[in-house]
């Protein structure tokens, strides 16, 4: 029995502008429309395409060997993941007049806030660029970018400034603001009162110009208190190296949650196994020795029944798709450290996921 | 006989990100790949989609009353534009694999610089999230980012400082570098020597936190310095109100360029003629007063032979495509006004200009 739904609107790591890193998660067979996104890379484009329906059936865009891929390629033979919104969500829109952008605007209005995993501009460029929606629609709507207070301010500072972007969460009447959260404290959804959202910083390399200046990053752990049940979304990252920030998020879950209640990691893994210099991203060896170190903090007692689901690909000039290039070594990297109990797959734009 | 090529990666005034106002500008018929961009909302992600021929013939994807809306509405009869890259670009493309993805990463690479209008991010996320590309091509590619000092100090400052991107310009080698403009002076392109480029201040409202704060844009003219003909692409833009910005633009002309050498005005015309606020942007009434005031200023003797190609409408929860609306409505108060020998067309995605 699913436990949530993930609705894949971006997971690109670049380039793909508009189509990078944005997922929309509601609790598994939500009545209403409401739904909340970790990062915001895709918007209303991406719903609008889903709900025209321009998926071409059984046929993912790749523009690599192929334009177009199988889509069994992609995913787990057993994972639950069909293309489009869910089907609550379309359930939910069934009263809405058939025009696209009108019930692409509903979903939007429906969108509560953002977590963001971090301020880069491939994780917020279009939560930016929809936001005048927010005020330009008839029904009265608010949204709240929620973050670590790196992310808040840096988005504040940075983009809503009135020269990047017109300054809506200050002079907007509070219809759009920020929300600074706490390291490795839990809150409560407003909307989804049963989900409590608990962020993690991680590390995420180095400034490009200024070396010593440290980026960071964030995983969000999505917890069900009435069940249990979590899913784990990862911001970009890299491995530890002068702080225990990863290792203290396996500490975090071994000591709450059950190993086997992790439905799903959604997880960078930018660059195949042969790239040289990673700037602060995840390799196939790399994510396969988290997930070897997450089952050895649990202990071999506990065995994980979860979905791992690859996201933010960087587009390569290469000959075959560098997702399932990813996808492949992950699976034989698994392999090579004996990782059981873990179903491997790519997070696909338009698709979505019954975790 | 064309004198300019314009290929449009992106014409929306949002939502839409990734598919924002993005001009790929070549002389016609230039045997190379190179071209430059004037602003960077659209990139590799639409150059792709054209090379894989994604666009349906005949349709152009609209999601209002129809998802398609058949090709004919948006263009005047007599413009000369077809869909895809220029036949020249394939072309100069022939001898590369047949693999969209390479295909597309040459183009990019043939991408000199991007002229950017403001630094508003529907105007520049493509071409932010695009640069890592410079680094990562086997082949070094240098690109410039040109700008009037609001438009070069605002990237550099809020986007590209290891906080919202990697800073690629001052931590990159020198591969991408911003180059500052100066207000009605013209500067000949480096790579297309005989085209001689000159920015121009216009005025795009204020400050939705600070309404004191004066926002502006910028309107690029390019001059083909052999024979005298131009073209003339807008940023976002509203009347004149305290200075006269619009006003010695067309004085400029005047003095300079004969009318009929004017061979189109790219222009943004965001919201339809009921739109009560219109945040620093034209309106079908306003383009036509300017248009019509440009003709006062060259006096009756003088007779424009030109496409007004109409950019950057912002999407609306209407039952009718809003390009659709304004280029009516456009097309009206032009008759209204007596104008004569203007051309209306709208700037759509994926579609080459022969201007």
């Amino acid at each position: 029995m699913s436990k949530f739904e993930v609705t894949v609107l971006g997971a690109s790591g670049g380039p793909d502008v508009g189509e990078t890193q944005c997922f929309l998660i509601r609790p598994f067979g939500w009545h209403g429309l409401e739904s909340v996104c970790v990062d915001g890379g895709a918007g209303t484009t991406q719903i609008s395409r889903m709900l025209a329906g321009e998926l071409r059936v059984g046929l993912i865009e790749s523009f690599y060997e192929r334009d177009y891929e199988p889509v069994n390629q992609f995913f787990d033979s057993d994972v639950q993941v069909r293309p489009g919104l869910s089907d609550s969500t379309l359930h939910a829109l069934d009263s809405s007049p058939r025009i696209t952008s009108y019930r692409s605007a509903k979903v939007y209005e429906s969108i509560k806030g953002y977590y963001v995993t971090h301020p880069h501009l491939d994780h917020i460029a279009a939560m930016v660029v929809d936001s005048p929606l927010i005020f330009n629609s008839p029904k009265p709507m608010a949204k709240t970018i929620w973050g670590l207070p790196f992310t808040t301010s840096a988005i504040e500072r940075f983009i809503f400034n009135d020269s990047i972007w017109p300054n809506l969460i200050h002079g907007g009447g509070q219809r759009l603001k920020t929300e600074s959260l706490t390291d490795q404290i839990a809150t409560t959804n407003p909307t989804f009162t049963h989900i409590e959202i608990t962020p993690f910083r991680v590390s995420h390399g180095k400034g490009a110009y200024s070396p010593r200046e440290k980026i960071f990053s964030t995983v969000y752990l999505f917890r069900d208190i009435t069940t249990d049940h979590c899913i784990i979304i990862c911001g970009d990252m890299e491995p530890d190296s002068d702080e225990p920030l990863l290792s203290n998020l396996c500490s975090y879950l071994a000591a709450r949650v059950p190993l086997h209640k992790i439905k799903a990691i959604i997880v960078e893994c930018s660059s195949p196994i042969d790239t040289k210099e990673l700037y602060g991203h995840m390799s196939p060896t790399r994510l396969v020795e988290e997930l070897s170190h997450l089952q050895n903090v649990y202990g071999c007692e506990q065995r994980p029944d979860m979905d791992v689901i690859i996201t933010h690909v960087k587009g390569h000039c290469s000959f075959k798709d560098p997702r399932l290039v990813i996808l492949n070594e992950v699976r034989q990297e698994a392999q090579r450290f004996g990782l059981e109990g873990i179903r491997f797959s790519v997070a696909v734009k338009g698709y979505t996921f019954y975790l």
